[in-house]
């Protein structure tokens, strides 16, 4: 190995090799789930220092783990114990190569802070919409990688919608220039999407070309009161068809989940008195203040007369609207500071939700009296948070140990039935890479597979994790 | 061959298999520019069908040809001339498998004519937006292994972005049982996308589900005219600006190309005086006729006094509005009228296409005077078609014959400078196959050869076409 990493620190210099010393950034993830210990971290500069290391690493058949923010929850990002791995962090690749307002466009490196990206496009006068939690740490290239999702996916689309181009660097070290502001190019197979989503196992994205969106003249919020997920979903429905796609906000949370942020958290007001589903529904106009408040109040009357909505409450300054998220963002907050649970990140059909919804809450309770289902998510994606808590007087680890493994063959099984899926936008990495073994369509996995060997034959590419 | 026909025989039935007799409707493309001779055509009514095809065409090392509605342009749909090739025509599986309001999707097999899709989506209360002038008789299948774009694309994208699952069966006769009403799901690569636009050298689409949208209130289509693209391009962006997703339509039309429809169809009304640009734009409306009015009505007026607009016409009724779109698609009819020319399909970053259109004419007035650019497309989309016709007098098919290798080059190299597309929305077929490997990023035709042999290994799917 030492000639290995002479042959690095020759080719990246000081700056760009870490050997020794407190590495532990690097080898474990932000929640510490997944400690690791690295041979080395290689923290190249350019795309040509990428590709270096790339054929180094395949001359010396040393195994790669490409790294951005480290902000994963399925341990996608850190190296194993072995000692052995390559912690690959593209944190010193955060050039903003190019901004193209004409083309609506970005074109940013990899290691690029999501916020860092968001704020170089407001610059511009444009809206780069992606956002998530982890926005202040997580990076562009991970992002991508992991075809991350958010708040804003029901209007945007997650990570893989936003994206036009990539730069990739291959197993062996060559360089795909398929940077491109181009909404249509129909040459050949669809390159980007296979590398976007395969969480570092195909090549490493090192630049990316991104969409830019105008910024909507007004975005308005509100809190809405729903008697059951099925009123929630003709909700959902009533919504995108008087509001089309000024809808860039729909998110639901149970009574469980409020209740839980109010035990936890009492500092959060709560506008609304207690209701099955809880959904917030944000509306972002392309035209004016006047017009979206007038959309938004003929959609809330609606919704009231069709008696699907029982109590609702507009934000009425920016100040609200942001409490009003910050209450729907402060779930996970409330679930860490309650102890540990069991999580899932599922996607359903829309239409499959109010029914999984049920019979899972009554098997569950079935199950175990006084379990604790803390639901929330995007539904306008069909996708939700639905997190398994231990019954009050029941400690968090031994309920784990007791029963993490049979409720998740439960939730799965549900969700397999109704053609769901069991990682919606949190990916695979090491946590699932087995569940999907078992779970994925054996033709899918097989297909997979072939790809995996085409690509990266020596198996060098973030070994171990998704495939 | 005739164990290979037997065998075929006995598992299609009659019905299914078609050898000898007049098979030309399936071995020449509809504008007879590549016809070829089949060993015999299977039309398989079912998924298992088709499987049962793939896995014998793998026992006797029998290419296939899969065949949609054959209304593609490149050639990649027909046999070639070896009488070995077997067509595989998926017109016999056009069952309409399900339609979720709920979930606004709808699944379809890949042998549904794009019409009779469209038609059950207006059924049931929403829209397909997938359009293009061959929908009376393309298949949802076809659509799909091209990527095809059309006049919606600037608001609901491509056929892939429409596209939520496949059924697929691969190049050994497996069944990857892929469709799926989800609108995220992060477990494993993107195989959806891989599929889409690989033009059946991957594998066999055989079913879909696909997105369905709200039905629009109110569509209104306005004609405007610019003195140059880069007012068009203005326009483009005050549009976006203002009406953001209602605007759902940005076709442009050159001088030239108005004149030659006024040649050769001289029975269509042209509301406006020619113009270097003729702009038609649609809005659709979630909201009301009024509100739809108001909205263009304050676009235009901003645009004429931002001097970007010279003149321009609102449809007046639905027959006036489709008086616009026919005035624009039948650009091609009246070339066809004027006999042969060069075609170009090519896609720029929008922001490049004005330095493009002023560079290409110059260039192609030099070269030789009096040649006419008939120059139109999807502005929105930053797609062209950038057609090079003959000057007055000489005959069309001298002219290509001496001039369509130098303009290609041309024009493929001027694309090729600005980051474009030589096939923004056609595909590449047999057509455009040389060309493609000579202009592609190396590592990108590396990578689709890497993944063709994997996918299929023996190379019987679609042989000498894109890849």
């Amino acid at each position: 190995m030492s000639a290995f990493l002479d042959a690095l620190r020759a080719r990246l210099g000081e700056p760009g090799l870490l050997v020794g010393g407190d590495l532990s950034a690097f080898e474990t993830d932000w929640r510490k789930r997944y400690p690791g210990r690295a041979l080395a971290v290689a923290r190249p500069a350019t795309t040509e220092e990428v590709a270096a290391v790339l054929q180094l690493c395949q001359a010396h058949r040393v195994a790669v783990v490409p790294q951005g923010g480290n902000t994963g929850l399925v341990g996608g990002s850190t190296p194993d114990d072995s000692g052995q791995q390559l912690v690959l962090s593209l944190s010193r690749m955060k050039r903003l190569r190019e901004i193209d307002v004409a083309n609506a466009s970005l074109t940013a490196e990899a290691g690029c802070v999501l916020a860092d990206v968001q704020a170089a496009a407001a610059g511009a006068g444009m809206l780069f919409p992606l956002s998530l939690a982890a926005e202040g740490s997580c990076t562009l290239g991970g992002n991508l990688a992991t075809n991350a999702g958010g708040t804003q996916v029901l209007r945007y689309g997650n990570a893989r919608e936003l994206c036009l181009g990539l730069e990739v660097v291959t197993a062996a070290g060559d360089v795909w220039q398929g940077l491109s502001g181009l909404r249509k190019d129909n040459t050949g197979y669809d390159l980007r999407d296979l590398f976007i989503g395969s969480e570092g196992t195909l090549g490493i994205i090192t630049a990316a070309t991104m969409k830019l969106y105008p910024v909507p003249k007004e975005r308005l919020t509100a809190l809405a009161a729903c008697n059951s997920p099925d009123d929630a979903v003709n909700l959902l429905r009533l919504a995108r068809d008087r509001a089309g796609d000024a809808l860039t906000g729909f998110e639901v949370m149970n009574r469980a989940s409020l209740a839980l942020v109010a035990r936890e958290l009492p500092q959060l007001a709560q506008p609304l008195d207690a209701a099955a589903w809880t959904v917030l529904l944000e509306l972002s106009d392309a035209e004016s203040a006047e017009h979206a408040r007038q959309v938004f109040e003929g959609l809330l009357e609606a919704a009231f007369e069709a008696g699907i909505v029982q109590d609702a409450a507009m934000a009425q300054s920016l100040q609200q609207a942001r409490d009003f998220w910050h209450l729907r963002e402060s779930i996970p907050l409330a679930q860490a500071q309650a102890g540990l649970n069991i999580k899932h990140d599922i996607a359903l059909p829309v239409s499959a939700i109010p029914g999984f919804v049920a019979e899972m809450d009554a098997a569950l309770a079935r199950y175990l009296p006084g379990i604790e289902v803390i639901d929330f998510g995007h539904l306008g994606d069909g996708n939700l948070h639905y997190n398994v808590q231990a019954p009050a007087g029941v400690a968090p680890a031994a309920f784990l140990a007791a029963h993490e493994a049979p409720i998740n063959a439960m939730v799965y099984d549900a969700v397999q039935r109704r053609g769901g899926s069991i990682s919606a936008e949190h990916g695979i990495g090491r946590l699932k890479r087995e569940e999907l073994a078992q779970r994925k369509d054996p033709t899918a996995l097989a297909l997979m597979q072939s790809i995996k060997r085409a690509l990266d034959p020596l198996g060098l590419l973030n070994p171990g994790r998704l495939v």
